[in-house]
């Protein structure tokens, strides 16, 4: 599990001990991650799921993040994260995201942390695609969708 | 609205538009709150909320943060975050918060980000208050409950 | 000083005993800038530079942050900070700026944190100001030169 | 250079073409790292610095960052960073430290980002080595002096 950011696939993540996720990668806690309490601040573990989450925008092919306008704008409208344990200076963890709903402009996410077989941190995200007013609703990439639904195994809703 | 960081009570809220909340502060989002998108990062409320969440902890009198064993260990175990409409660099706004519920080593509370009368991001935290060992819970303080109550209306619910 | 945020010019600023500095604002230490040594970390003094700075710039008239083509592009070349003593969480502190030497495409900023009369770090910075090809250099605005001669006593080099 | 996070040495360096230092990791920028300008934030350098600063006194055992008496309080006191390029988001770095001069209680250390054989950002920081007053010198561990001296080539003084 030493290869830092090396993006795993659902065969290398399973071979890790990590079940159910398609992509994922591992990293390891720096010390501006902790706070005064001496553990990972709590409000990290969302940078976390934000950092996994561009990634993962990428590689399904739902923006280029470009700027320009032939990537939609990907607009986070919700999310909640639970705790289940502190994280520690230079603990290393693998960090895991997925696709459970997938609608023609929106979709629902899921992200984990994950320590030698536990769960330390896990949160959701929804998620819309929008035209560059930050108003009207962009539909999916077809091909970006069939990746949520063939990798993930997200469940698609009028798509 | 222009005075910063100065906490404002139920009846001052009310004053600048903002009912049902006893306690806040305004501030003004800084150049670094900003990412790529040129808006404020959607991580950012969850600092926010932490900022006012530690303030309002200290002046109802769950915890001085001390460090010591005279405190408790006051430990997020989940929040949830709703944005309705993104901001921009240099923007002033109203963050307030109150407890909704209030158990006797556990409580909810809710924040909310005010701009000119309408809410921009809005989120609630589970909160739970332990001992040094990380595991067994300590009683909220009589004092801190009473205010909890009495200030913010908070519901008690076995305490 | 206890009026968070609000802009201070010399007058002001020697009234609460700082002299020598003709732009300046309060603001109080919050616990996302503490590390896990429990005072503010040493890389959130960078921070505070760079909030007065974006605002030292649009107050006097170097650029809007427009990213349009009537603004310049303002680049940090350089930076250097001393620290003389920590700082904890609640403090409250005094940001200053002020322009020592102006350029015709560049100048030399200087930072300092105050609180009851010490210093307790500072700073400094080799600033250009660029074209949008991130290239060219683009000369300053007369009436921003000014500024930084008349209330800071910046030295003028070829301007 | 894609083995992100591996500590390299002398000669691992070397064979990435980056010569003259003796300690380093690769990285990738992420989203969080962008600033409004789209490139990556001027004091996010002193964050990496920060980053292998730490893993590096680990590394050479200046400190076990136990919080605890048998290490020294390690304080930064002085930083300077030149900035010679932009960097963007997914670009992937080398990030290397090294200590240029040791002396009994304190020394210096320099820091650079390269890209492709170019340095984009180089800084330094001056470091002492403290009891847990805050105020009385510790003199460094020998085999710590000595890793310094054997691996970086750094100069003794008064050692």
């Amino acid at each position: 599990m030493t290869q830092y950011l090396t993006k795993f696939d659902r065969a290398a993540l399973q071979a890790l001990g990590v079940d159910g996720w398609a992509y994922g990668f591992a990293d390891r806690v720096r010390f501006h991650e902790l706070d005064a309490l001496n553990h990972v601040n709590n409000v990290i573990f969302l940078r976390w799921f934000e950092t996994i989450r561009v990634d993962y925008l990428q590689d399904y092919g739902l923006t280029s993040y470009s700027h320009g306008d032939e990537d939609p704008q990907i607009v986070v409208r919700a999310q909640s994260v639970d705790y289940f344990a502190p994280m520690y200076q230079n603990e290393t963890y693998l960090l895991t995201a997925r696709t459970k709903l997938v609608k023609p402009s929106s979709f629902i996410m899921d992200y984990a942390v994950h320590v030698d077989g536990d769960v330390r941190c896990s949160g959701s995200a929804v998620i819309v695609s929008l035209e560059h007013d930050g108003k009207t609703r962009r539909p999916h990439r077809a091909r970006a969708v069939d990746r949520m639904v063939q990798r993930d195994g997200a469940e698609r809703a009028g798509v």
